[in-house]
């Protein structure tokens, strides 16, 4: 079984991927986009890709590539807490620069600010790529921002630990297939679904929610995204909570096509929250 | 006086802002959370950013960044066809390297995944610093993605034209500001508020689409962003169509705060579509 990731080896998709992955079985992709289409194209069984961090919100590349990839399903629910540390080759090292990937920099921008106001802050373009170079120049004052893993991968040591602006920063991440998933799917949890409405009709998201909301039935998030045709046109990501409502989910999907939504089923899916 | 934008000259925000006002009084910024704390310090007195792309979706650093600044307003909504362009120093080139800002590259992905699907995509702070590269560097095989006004004003050729995914590719910028402004407010046709939910309140959102609905409010947009405490917290911006309907909109504005929502009003303002 092949299973593709969002690399490089030791970024935080890989570390969600491993807990249900062994290395031999683990394939990292350089994007998204490239993750998606190798599943498309049968290249590998399965891929795990990033799809909301509590800071930064939702990932579009990765929700817009499911809107348009209409066979892939979401098998699990992966959250993380993303915990970033500055790293050094040595604790002596006053660092005169800091390496990092765009989102790590963003997620540390408090403790940048306050302890190396001064340090020039260099854009990399993964948190590993940071490790790395850090692991490769002992001569150079230099940090990383990246993870633990990243820290005993490269047997570096590490300055400050969770550095992020705050102790909620979790990312949630799927696991995405086009053929059934065998483990712990009968705790089902939750269901995604794209929603299309129909043009030039008032009230309709509306009349969409109600159908949920008279049934009693949960939703933990709703958001729209462009359609990509013109200004004001959107679809809409819906979460749906599941817990013995199944029947009632289903009827409010007939009502909500009776309607003239058109939608696209994610999937069903459990959750597992790591520490 | 003086105005504000997200720069560099010749940036489609510069487009934007330049039909409002003197090249004298324009003053760019290097990103739009610099243009938001510049207003906060009275540093200008209006400024025009980016807030909503046809393909790429919201802008979320000016979003999040009003979310924050809580004393501006939105006087006005221009919006404007983006289109894009692939330049080169000379037509006969192949290039090798493509540079643009991260945003022109998106809107490009399908037109560079199909006749560009080996060369290398660099990432640059922006379209207009893309052209100045190329522009400055005529022994490398270099092209960058920007607009019609970056070739003229760097005397580049246009080797593909209109290469965005979409010929509808708009862009929505606003003209904000911490005191009246006074071209052409009578028109007013739409309200913008970002809305905050109480906790652990299901089905909330529906009662708050509800308000609007049963008065027959039309709302062209509802998106959530992350409050940025813990996943699944969220608040909500949402744009009301105004047409004689301002009584019922208070209405429901005072009828969402009794379910213990609060909101935060950014504006009443008119439309500009620039062809």
């Amino acid at each position: 079984m092949e299973v593709g990731y969002l690399g490089p080896k030791n970024s935080f998709t890989y570390k969600a991927a491993s807990y249900y992955f062994d290395d031999s079985s683990l394939q990292p992709y350089s994007s998204i986009t490239s993750c998606l289409n190798a599943l498309t194209h049968m290249q590998v069984d399965y891929v795990v890709v990033p799809i909301e961090n509590s800071l930064e919100g939702s990932v579009h590349t990765s929700i817009d590539g499911l809107f348009h990839h209409k066979d892939i399903k979401v098998y699990k629910e992966i959250i993380l807490p993303i915990k970033q540390n500055l790293l050094v080759n040595d604790l002596t090292i006053v660092p005169e620069k800091i390496l990092s990937h765009p989102q790590a920099i963003a997620q540390s921008q408090h403790f940048l600010e306050t302890c190396y106001p001064n340090v020039l802050i260099e854009q990399v373009p993964s948190t590993t790529f940071a490790a790395e170079y850090v692991a490769g120049h002992p001569d150079e004052s230099v940090g990383a921002i990246a993870s633990k893993e990243a820290a005993e991968e490269y047997g570096l040591e590490i300055l400050s630990e969770n550095i992020q602006d705050n102790r909620f920063n979790q990312t949630r991440f799927w696991l995405l297939g086009k053929q059934p998933f065998k483990i712990d799917d009968s705790n089902i949890q939750k269901l995604s679904l794209f929603i299309t409405l129909p043009k030039n009709t008032p009230g309709i998201l509306h009349k969409v929610l109600s159908a949920f909301a008279w049934r009693e039935i949960d939703l933990s998030k709703i958001e729209s995204r462009p359609l990509k045709t013109e200004l004001g046109e959107y679809y809409f990501i819906i979460d749906v909570i599941i817990q013995d409502n199944i029947p009632l989910v289903e009827h409010a999907l007939e009502e909500i096509t009776l309607l003239g939504v058109t939608y696209q089923h994610l999937g069903c899916y459990s959750i597992v929250i790591k520490e």
